[in-house]
């Protein structure tokens, strides 16, 4: 590894996300030499998949180089790179393109899909954590339209037409929302010899309400607009298994469907070296003091998803959300300065600034600290606040004339199989 | 297959390039039932894939979904398929999607990379004739910048940083521009830990000058902007092999170096049913006559690339570009309107547009009928054109802000690796 040696102390940044840029940005022209490690050359606005994967948003324009942010500081440094392993006796890390030494580590490393060790859903599932698994998943919806046109089963057809979301979160709303108006507004012109009023849109929740971190009237008024565009909300519902096929529940409830999508549990991902069941909680987050640093270890910190917290506000750990992630970032990054100055740390305190979800056009719902609102300014303050936390002006120009565009002429135009998914659609014939 | 029968004769278009769209839209509103097969779901266009492969463009916006074209034309169908083979006796054809009838059929095919029979070249050299080839390219180009970080070896480091663009036409042009263009204003700042002055851009051409189709002063000013932008172009030089790092020619002339890409020559997509010798020239384009009919077969019919018709003009067949495929797609609709009201056929006369290519910013070369011109109003009418024909108006602003962004900022946003090439790099180590 030919990073140079300098007389700064390094700190390595593991991940690239919310949490490792804002942790980055705060060390820019600090006295530090920073290594930022991540497996992807660029930063993901993960909030926004969902569009990329219903052909809403070009995936690049939620994508932004890490290099390019990185560019404008001195001392840093980026390696493309996976983390295998952490040795903390020695203070090194083993990775991809070879061993690393620290001074300082900071874990940024958020988190992955978790299928609660179901095996089947995992090799059958589609998951949205990332820009290529979003393009999956678009490649495979448009894909199983295709498909639904070659066979005259129509209980064959219905099956390929069905789309069965699991889990209420923001994800799964967000998404069932798009499908349900890509159903109403693009699917009978683009397809005039398939009955697409048939699609089924069915979004499965194992609690008792979708939307379940945000406040009751939000997840009210979330059911109401997603049934109003069409979609089955299936509560107190829990999904056993999914075969390729049939889905099926704890109830009698069963769903055939070639569209399986993932959305119901979230976990840290671990990197070995640093998986201690002591420091880990039930969700592989790790466990971290209120100045970040990872319990029993004095230079390695943890921030964003992967940071469990625990305060009595929040008992396993702070939301897995982007917020949250930037505040430690930022927070983390005075601390090391102060560190390094042999100054006492500040402990960290969130800032809720709200939380918000998408249901479709003019539709949104948003939880403020005293203020809690429904409906189309909802959706203008969702719109804004993402279009300003999007990195890059480029990018925030783009999302912008393709949300206008979509707005006026209830389109998405992106609805192309650049790399098919190739699924084995053998047992839909 | 479930396309409804109907009163109207059926025709076949294979293939959604510029000449299987031409011509669908010719025969929109006509008393004809038109069944268009493409293997994407989307029109690529094809003359700015080098901008996709270079990160100045998201791959989304220079591809359109075939569909969005055909929704506003009545008995129109479209059908995401493979075709494997025709046979002309029984009318019909045999795809990955079961056989098809048809009345009148079109091969609008196009073209793919002639690799004259190298397999080696083949297997390690880099194409550009689709979104996906072009995405790989972008995603090697970046990889091998992050891995000649990874070596102390210079020697090895020069290899990496080498790229070897083989043919001297519009693509080996343009690639070469923006590769160049990529040296000077990007990979200085994205990768500060590397001597990038370092960076090899070599254009090898086995004719006397590039750009070999255009005026002789075309060709010299090209490769004036070419070499000013420090591109070293070797004419004359015949590449005889690679072998995934050692690039050898007819001469003494070698190269060493990750990236290899074959622009050197075209060859028509010929379909199995219909590549019999007599009717098949040697870049196995398909003969036909005045009225692209195909020789010896009465409803079949080739247009674009695939087609030669050999005039006294062209006497192997017209230049394989967007306008003849625009301008048979248009000839050829209005032929098949007549021939079904039983009137005589017209024959097709190409109006030659002129040909143009770009360098870089403010470089280009136009060839007009009248009026040759090369420099800043060339690459204003290059830029012109080339947003006049994309399809769709979110697709012009997209490219339209993005060249905007580009040209102000020198920069090129979309260098993301999203799905890695991943290359064997052991032997650059």
């Amino acid at each position: 590894m030919n990073i140079p040696k300098s007389n700064y102390p390094r700190i390595i940044i593991i991940g690239g996300g919310f949490a490792g840029i804002s942790l980055a940005k705060e060390l820019s022209k600090k006295e530090v030499q920073v290594l930022l490690i991540d497996k992807n050359n660029y930063h993901t606005f993960q909030p926004l998949l969902y569009q990329v994967s219903t052909g809403g948003l070009e995936p690049d324009s939620i994508a932004y180089p890490i290099r390019k942010i990185l560019k404008e500081y001195p001392n840093f440094y980026f390696r493309l790179a996976n983390v295998e392993q952490i040795l903390p006796e020695t203070n090194t890390l083993i990775s991809s393109i070879g061993t690393i030494d620290y001074d300082y580590l900071v874990l940024a490393t958020g988190s992955e899909t978790n299928f609660f060790g179901n095996s089947e859903i995992e090799k059958y599932g589609m998951v949205m954590k990332s820009i290529p698994e979003s393009l999956n998943l678009r490649s495979l919806i448009l894909e199983n339209f295709e498909q639904a046109l070659l066979t005259d089963d129509l209980h064959q057809r219905d099956a390929l037409m069905n789309f069965v979301i699991v889990g209420g979160g923001p994800t799964g709303v967000e998404l069932a929302g798009a499908l349900a108006e890509i159903k109403k507004g693009i699917l009978p012109k683009d397809y005039p010899d398939l009955d697409t009023r048939r699609v089924q849109i069915n979004l499965i929740q194992s609690g008792d309400r979708i939307l379940k971190e945000m406040s009751e009237k939000a997840s009210q008024k979330a059911e109401d607009f997603l049934e109003a565009l069409g979609v089955q909300i299936w509560k107190n519902t829990r999904v056993k298994s999914y075969d390729g096929k049939i889905v099926s529940t704890a109830t009698e409830l069963r769903f055939e469907a070639a569209t399986f999508i993932w959305a119901a549990g979230v976990q840290g991902t671990v990197i070995k070296g640093l998986d201690a069941e002591e420091i880990r909680t039930k969700s592989k987050r790790i466990r971290v003091n209120e100045f970040n640093q990872v319990l029993g270890h004095k230079n390695i910190f943890a921030i964003g998803d992967i940071a469990a917290m625990a305060l009595e506000a929040y008992p396993s750990g702070h939301p897995m959300m982007a917020q949250p992630a930037m505040q430690q970032g930022r927070n983390l990054g005075q601390n090391l300065v102060r560190l390094l100055a042999q100054k006492p740390l500040k402990p960290f305190h969130y800032k809720d600034k709200g939380s918000m979800a998408t249901v479709g056009r003019n539709k949104a719902v948003v939880d403020l600290k005293h203020y809690k609102f429904q409906g189309i300014f909802a959706w203008y303050v969702w719109t804004f606040v993402h279009l300003f936390f999007l990195i890059g002006f480029r990018n925030r120009m783009i999302v912008f004339i393709n949300w206008v565009y979509n707005y006026i002429r209830f389109d998405r135009e992106a609805r192309l199989i650049i790399r098919p998914y190739k699924r084995d659609y053998s047992r839909f014939r």
